[in-house]
């Protein structure tokens, strides 16, 4: 980002978040020419931005459709005109949302993950005569949700029994999140998802969509395997992405803009804290996020209304009331807790974007 | 928290957040008659709530008025009626501010924490002729904002000299979130405050008030050198508070119910992640928070819509449909994730209330 004069009149108080759109929009067409290019699909994972002009921009660029993590986020994009939705979770269906999802089923294309026989009959049941499809979870390696790639198989089968049509098999290499685990986290995705798609075809189910990837894996995923990626935090990045060399600095498009309220020594203490930038810290990062343009800076502590920052020896120490362009390190996180995004181009403000589908999680 | 079927028609699907009242009703009057009995005043800290509704029930039981971190907190306590408040931060205030300050400020007794003679000579200076007074704020060894004790005299003095009464010093014992540290904490607190308030008398200043204070140190807080405690946590408490032994389980007025919705072993995933419990962990937590009745579970690992929860052989395994309750790390950051918070008394919903300076940062 430029430096820009954030004490202007346009800009809110800090603390506030802030998108560079010149940046997300060279992030979102980077991503979609490199799916293209290696001939996967995009389907972005909307859970990152939860904003549906940002959803509408990545399907202007190709993106054949999105993926969601809630049936609050599924309804929000719906509701702004996406019609085509993966709901990429072993959600449990009760009469309530049953019908939430038959009226959504109505208005987008819908699927849904599953990621054992017990769910499969269960979503059969609850959804008796829907249009909605399945996708089969399985587990590459982050040992999260998702069936052994083996079971894949036993999973479409329960779901064909019970009146699901399978779409196609998913995974989420959660475990590239980790400095060198890029490409081999990429490769264990694309066995499971191999296993998975041989799994079904023993069963004689042939779903078609093999689905994986996530920001760190995209650039490495295996499209003689996958014909699907659905990375999320591309389109913003974050300082855990810089960490992983995922990308550089001149990728990031989104900040917390923060004000120094206090000093000592070499720390000054900014007013974007937790409740801010979230709390994730991985233990390889090298703090609670980073300063824009001031890479040697370290945030080193982190609460709720203040974030310490060390400034190294040799570093010039910023005052009172300077304001400072905070990365979080999980840009999803952080995005959650804004009920709005202030956006910028060229160095002005342009536009103010509700964060429509903050706080639906379920 | 009782047993109680949280699939019943009038619960919102998982995950939510659930406040049992006659527990949180509990920890507000032993706070109240412990501040009480000791002789403090009570001020207790509404950034962990932000729930107009629970602000009147503290007053009710005798607070002295409320603590806030932000502008936007006290702007919305002000609007529910609270007309004392003390907004401990050391804020920059702009030319923006100023003006919310001055409106602030004719509906409500207002208080803004100062750490620095310069910060002393801005606000004098943005806020000439208001009625707001400051708080010194002293660092007593958490290493964030707070001058040294000793230079309190001097933030003091400037703060006169620039027009603004002086109302007294206050510290934040945050370094008491340690295992073991909260009476050396409260020490220090009660050691700082003492020699702010020499400071302050060395210049002629008397302040009058003596405010420290946090839910770990509440209890240990020495009454010979403080007349006002700030504790938030304590409403509510969390899985923070229960492995410092600051409170017992039957303490924990809140928790998010979640659904399991995978397992696979001895690991179930709850449909709770950091998205609705925080992703706050400090180094000596046990995990990612805890389970309510479960007390050997632990949480191993926490995504945004997962939480992994790994049961110990011999302990019962939940089923996939089953709802558990999970306790928050931390829970200011939980409340801050969500938009209303369900209320059972007795086993029964009773109310929800909107959180209603959720996100209001600024």
């Amino acid at each position: 980002m430029e430096q820009i004069d954030f004490a202007a009149p346009e800009f809110p108080s800090t603390p506030f978040l802030c998108v560079d759109a010149g940046i997300m929009d060279r992030n979102l067409s980077a991503m979609a020419q490199r799916a293209a290019a290696v001939g996967v699909a995009l389907r972005p994972h909307a859970k990152t931005h939860k904003v549906p002009q940002i959803a509408r921009r990545q399907l202007e660029l190709g993106a054949v459709g999105l993926t969601v993590a809630t049936l609050g986020e599924a309804e929000v994009f719906a509701d702004a005109g996406c019609t085509d939705l993966f709901l990429a979770y072993p959600l449990w269906v009760t009469a309530a949302r049953a019908a939430r999802i038959t009226a959504l089923a109505e208005r987008s294309r819908l699927r849904i993950g599953i990621d054992s026989p017990e769910g499969a009959h269960e979503l059969g049941r609850a959804l008796a005569g829907s249009t909605v499809a399945v996708m089969v979870e399985v587990d590459s390696g982050h040992h999260r949700s998702g069936c052994r790639p083996e079971d894949a198989g036993a999973v479409a089968w329960a779901a064909r029994e019970n009146g699901l049509a399978v779409a196609g098999v998913f995974t989420f290499p959660g475990h590239g999140y980790g400095p060198g685990n890029r490409a081999p986290a990429a490769a264990q995705e694309a066995a499971a998802l191999s296993a998975a798609s041989a799994s079904l075809a023993a069963v004689g189910v042939h779903g078609g969509i093999v689905s994986g990837g996530s920001t760190p894996t995209a650039a490495s995923a295996d499209a003689t395997v996958l014909n699907e990626i659905r990375p999320g935090v591309y389109v913003f990045n974050d300082a855990q992405q810089v960490e992983l060399g995922t990308c550089g600095w001149d990728a990031v498009a989104l900040c917390a803009v923060a004000t120094v309220v206090s000093s000592s020594g070499r720390n000054v203490i900014l007013d974007a804290g937790s409740k801010v930038l979230g709390a994730d810290q991985p233990p390889w990062a090298t703090g609670g996020g980073r300063i824009l343009g001031i890479p040697e800076a370290r945030i080193i502590a982190l609460s709720e209304h203040h974030a310490t920052v060390a400034f190294p020896d040799g570093t010039a120490l910023p005052r009172r009331g300077d304001t400072l362009q905070a990365v979080p390190n999980h840009v999803c996180a952080a995005v959650n807790l804004a009920d709005e995004l202030v956006v910028i181009r060229d160095g002005a403000m342009i536009d103010a974007w509700a964060v429509a589908a903050r706080g639906r999680n379920n």
